[in-house]
């Protein structure tokens, strides 16, 4: 049995209010049950310096969990003068993740940053993170393209990511914290639209896991994807 | 004329969304029309080393703005490894302003620890941060009182805090950013219920003020801080 | 009664020696009783990035103080890889208080620095900064117009800097060290000479006060920086 | 063809040479062809603060690369101030790595840190340093059990670690420098004696790839490790 | 001809100033000709944790030019947030010879901390440092012993440093900034009274020097240092 | 009697292997005894910005230790975030000591690094790195003149670096660990073939030393010298 009393391949709640903040070219606030991330899309016309004169553009992640999203306070990163390892980890599975399905000649040279901080965790920050900063990438292109800025849209299909992991013996989809902090492995699934994958992270806790272990996870994180695809969907007017 | 068509001495409208976020022993979502803050209380079983010994707690604050907050993103402190001077300065302020309103020896050995992260900004985010802190405290003092583990209040009185500033030659309460930016002289009060101030910082920018300047500013703070009173005993059961 | 026997309006015996170092463009040791401090002014033919293009100049501050100022040794802000809050915040108060004199069109394309750099410290250093920083500007500006590489001057009026607090219940002008550490509530004004005020920073420490309190100490300052502004001409060649 | 002219299925050559300094507790130089890493373990009767008092130890890793150990110059990490996000990555998976095959109770209270430092790359540097880190710990773990240090053995399997990947649409074991710079798809798999994963981290790059290529590319890992685990008992005296 | 027309074994005039500030356990402000270095010694009862349990003190130094102690101004390492290879160098030479002549046993468990801050710059600030270092640290002892904190003096002689180069071909005793930027070697010596070597730094700048060569500056080093020997006890009432 | 046997003036064995790494321009793993020193050249066709126009070129340094390169395990730098001050000191030595043998002039508008990393430590690491850093320039410079890039030789002569001490009450050669830990007096020598000096660094440590001292000193770091000589000639085909 789950803590939450869910289903092994039941999800929680997916909600997603658009236009959260007024300034940022896109954004949303997505909630994974008591997960929430808000995710901005910030359009720039200048890209990283190696990129000069390639004609392309460039899609890249910021992450970071307010001090007091957790259960602890944990210590601002701003104050201990840098990001730890595990904030630039999911930075950089952010940026290649969204890159996976942005065609960066389309983009045209300019930079589109993703942020996402998060308010309130409760396991799955990073994937929730993924998953919200496509419907902020898709909102700041859509009004790139009302605006006669892009003529063709970059956005070549629709990104999700979920957690699964093996609890308690049993695979089950979409860990809270309590789960996480009690599974034996724990997978990060970053899938594409369309049934292909753009990033598996996959590890073990303690217990290890074969190779149909790994293939029952991959099956469950197909079902939590579609209903991601689903609610991206619904709030972007797919 | 005010670019709101606000009058002079006419504050935007104040929300204050308390409970916010679970974790946070106490928390609220103030906006001050478009500036829109997050603040938490988070209560630690343990004072700062300098303060062992003495059977007295500690308040302090700390202050971010995300990296989209603002018209244009800016860089992401985290990453540039260094707290600016002016998010220093408003740390300060905030964990002065509060200090002014609780009795740290009723308080206990201790500390709260006042997190002001802004998600949007308008102007008056530090401003914001510390009338909203005074929610956030009150909630968390209020559980601490509940649970037993605090026999007296140490809150003392309420505090908030408004900016006023010298506008095309007219003193007027509550700047927005497109007044902010184009102010004469630019005020930040700090005031305590009760009629008495905790703090005043009063810049000339561009042109300079006098006494009688100084003193028309400080009566708008007043009729501001009444408002503000109000607002924070609404929410918190006054 | 003050511990050193003041009046109230009483200010410390000023001293300054112009000329103290021979590299600077302007320069003098500012003495407030036993605080004393160095101020230089650099000129340099260049200005910030943001600047460019605009036909201005620029005018800023840097403050530290010698790690044997103080009664006790403080580490050596280079040694510990940042400069504290506290540091910082004077620095922007300086830098502003001296653009709150400068017409920074007449300047041209050219920057100027003051060092503040604490050789000494009982009390009221930040002031002393300011003061001191306002004499090395004004000869520094002289030097630039003896040469010719300024037609105009750019130099409006003077500024001036004074701490005042209400000690033991009375409002006194000056503090040094002692009263600055039991004193109820602490403000530092930057006045311009002819009756201007270009910056107020009062915060309570313990005790508040009240917009009589706020006045009382303002009248203060006004006495002080006559005091001042006298002290810099009789140097400068007024 | 590849450019190595390797089957798909063929690895490069692996040498391990043992004992490689003399000061650390066990060492080696492990080469996958081109690619040179050293590893070291280091034994210290010490255990981060975290787990003190609860009668375990800890295993962790770092990693570096020699400023010339690739084809063009990289900057020194020591001089820029700060580790990459890379290399953070890879040394957070190196910890979890040997964690995975490590008794930490047996262990008792002390850390063995595996120090990989690459003196030449040519693709597969992070799973070359895993592979080689568990000589290194093996062998410091045999030190410590001839000295009578420790009774039972703390190391339950093997951890061999190697890259995968797709290129020019073949699945192919054991990417060097010029596969991994132009492949589809780029997969890490640290994998356990006996059949376990114990991490997999896949990533399309440019194409993505499906369940069927991902079950590809573990089958060629599993090849992979089989000769890893080989050339480690040869030179561990398995 | 030197530029300054003094004679190849001629120094420029030494002056100290003791009691230089008033909170230091001894201070002095030294000058050998422009060049101008604050130096205190501040004692404190503690020591290192390396050091603890052994009975033993410390003495340690630090060093900093103010930004404008030089032609032009230098950035503030505090700004930069680290110290320069050459800041750490010098730092290092002062400690190390300022030990040199103390018993560490006979301090006790005590540290004393020789801040050398460069006021003005002409050449030969790390000498003049450690010249004046000595005075300062002579001054603290002598108020310890005074104080009965010690019953039995830990300094064992006196320590002087003074550069000397090959100028256009000739060596010259105690180089100021013109012939320091244009010697073809440069060293700095620091001697012991009573005929002994503490340290040595010779360096080739442009040309090489020879055996004979690096024993004419030890030469004219022990000229230098009888000087400053004699400087320093004028002041100290040797 | 020395620890390890050698007469006074006798050297550990020497043994440089060129071409240690495959991407640099130039490479040696250089030993003395049980210390070895991994050397690379790195030619970038780029010089720093303070010698952009002048039609020369540069030579620079860097030097690390691995983190188990010593008897324990010291922290690593880039994990710590700065270099020490002993690790910028030998940085500057580095470059210093090889500029004094290039003409700077003819090596044309490029930069030459030598990195020279410390595998394993057994005493005299940065006499070690230079006289290696010597060799892996050769060989750099060789293969620019092979490619034309080149047209005249801009290396003067031999650089090589050993260092000497007083080891109870002995003047001794190419001091070893056990022997540098307990010496009365510690110098390093930078020499040039032909008899000329680059560098002394002599530091007494516990006892102090004389002229005649550092004579005796400066003359077994001639014979020294004179066998590092031989032995680069001997690998770069002299």
């Amino acid at each position: 049995m789950r803590p939450s009393g869910r289903a092994p391949d039941e999800m929680r709640a997916i909600t997603i209010e658009t236009g959260y903040t007024k300034h940022a070219e896109g954004s949303c606030l997505i909630s994974f049950g008591d997960t929430k991330v808000l995710c901005t899309a910030s359009v720039e016309e200048r890209i990283p310096p190696w990129l000069r004169g390639k004609g392309e553009g460039w899609v890249t992640g910021e992450y970071s969990m307010l001090p007091r999203a957790t259960h602890t306070r944990g210590s601002r990163e701003a104050a201990r003068g840098k990001q730890s390892g595990r904030t630039q980890e999911i930075q950089r599975l952010i940026g290649r993740s969204l890159r996976a399905v942005v065609d960066l000649k389309k983009l045209g040279e300019r930079q589109i940053t993703l942020d996402c901080d998060v308010i309130q965790a409760d396991g799955g920050t990073r994937t929730a993170s993924i998953s919200g900063a496509w419907v902020a990438l898709r909102l700041a292109v859509n009004s790139l393209m009302a605006a006669g800025d892009l003529k063709e849209d970059p956005i070549t299909a629709q990104v999700g990511a979920i957690s699964c992991g093996i609890y308690k013996g049993t695979p089950v989809l979409d860990l809270d914290y309590p789960e996480d902090s009690d599974a034996d492995a724990d997978a990060n699934f970053v899938l594409i639209s369309g049934g292909q994958i753009a990033e598996v992270q996959a590890t073990a806790e303690g217990a290890t896991y074969d190779e149909e272990g790994l293939l029952r996870l991959l099956r469950l994180a197909n079902i939590g994807c579609d209903g991601i695809f689903k609610a991206q969907l619904d709030v972007t007017g797919g």
